[in-house]
């Protein structure tokens, strides 16, 4: 499984969402692919773009909410790419890795946003049902530097496992990929942080919740 | 009343529904505004834009929907300019002229499109409400080329008066405005189509309307 991060930003430089998630992505096999920085003249390679999309298994548009959708750098690449592209995503995950500078749940009927997010992103998911691709939930990042270390170290777990784990993983497959994380490489330590406390809380939590689950199955069955 | 179609299209020359309405246009003080003619490089400028702003009451956005939103460089105009135009904006008008090549029964569950058009809408409704403007029903062209001539003289009024006539206009209103319109001058007869027979149908079917209305009053009050 192998994720395309195409990631749209014109002042990347100053986004820390963005910085972190650059990092992030070291322990992973996913590829980056900034638009505004390989075409800041907008003339998008049409060849090299269907190529990168056949080469992985799952797309990621990675973007800031610019007006209530992605900058116009990305709707430039869709524009230009997705019309020729069915056959190259067909079968594959589309999933959205948005921030938002307003809290999460600003955006309901009432909040500041008005609307959800996912009213917001109804041309993604249509897009994805269009071209025969499974939509992936969004991973959300919203006032990323408002949040606590450990928040941020769960946020930075899930970011990776989003672009790693299966679709819909189970709790199996978290721990799964902890384990071979911990195995296979140090890269989330060498970001300047030892995880070993968060890991083994994590997992401890996780079998206290499957100790949880087979206790209540037995009750079921009595 | 002055408005501002701001048109998104990148190959307007080929559309039949542009042509269209740039005639129907001439009828009306509107000004159009097509950005991609305007901007071939994507160079778009903040000082003229946010004075065209000012300069009329009514803005309406008008593009084909590409991938169910506007095309990029309707985005690249919001992105480089909405951020600046809060009081330019605020008390105005915001409409949608939107063209579809899927019939409009489509926008909606169980239908090919899945999603309505109001949905996918969203993000240009809640633009208008952040910027404290009073968002318009959008006005819908899908398939253009499959309707009758008697269609395409209904929507042609319907387009003239979604540029000109006050918010949410009432009958009167709408009979008013054919009033004016006959009196004033002739550019909907310069189309090409003596339209006396549809104008008489019009106020005709319009006075049964109101004489209807008025029976049902008088009912109520008895």
């Amino acid at each position: 499984m192998k994720s395309l991060v195409i990631v749209s930003h014109p002042a990347i430089d100053t986004s820390l969402n963005q910085q972190f998630f650059k990092e992030a992505m070291n322990g992973t096999n996913a590829t980056w692919h900034h638009l505004e920085e390989m075409y800041p003249d907008g003339q998008i390679d049409l060849a090299l773009e269907l190529q990168l999309l056949k080469e992985h298994d799952r797309i990621i548009f990675q973007f800031p909410f610019y007006w209530y959708s992605a900058p116009a750098h990305l709707k430039l690449w869709q524009d230009t790419v997705l019309e020729h592209a069915s056959l190259e995503l067909r079968g594959k995950e589309l999933g959205i890795v948005l921030t938002t500078g307003v809290a999460e749940k600003e955006y309901q009927s009432g909040g500041k946003e008005e609307y959800t997010i996912s009213e917001f992103l109804r041309p993604y998911q249509r897009i994805a049902n269009k071209l025969m691709m499974s939509f992936l939930p969004p991973y959300v990042m919203s006032q990323f530097m408002y949040q606590s270390k450990e928040k941020k170290w769960e946020r930075l777990i899930a970011y990776q496992q989003y672009l790693t784990l299966k679709e819909k993983p189970t709790l199996a497959n978290r721990i799964d990929w902890f384990i071979a994380q911990m195995r296979a490489n140090d890269t989330l330590k060498s970001i300047g942080e030892p995880m070993q406390e968060y890991v083994i809380d994590y997992l401890e939590k996780a079998k206290e919740d499957i100790e949880d689950l087979t206790f209540t199955l037995r009750e079921l069955k009595e």
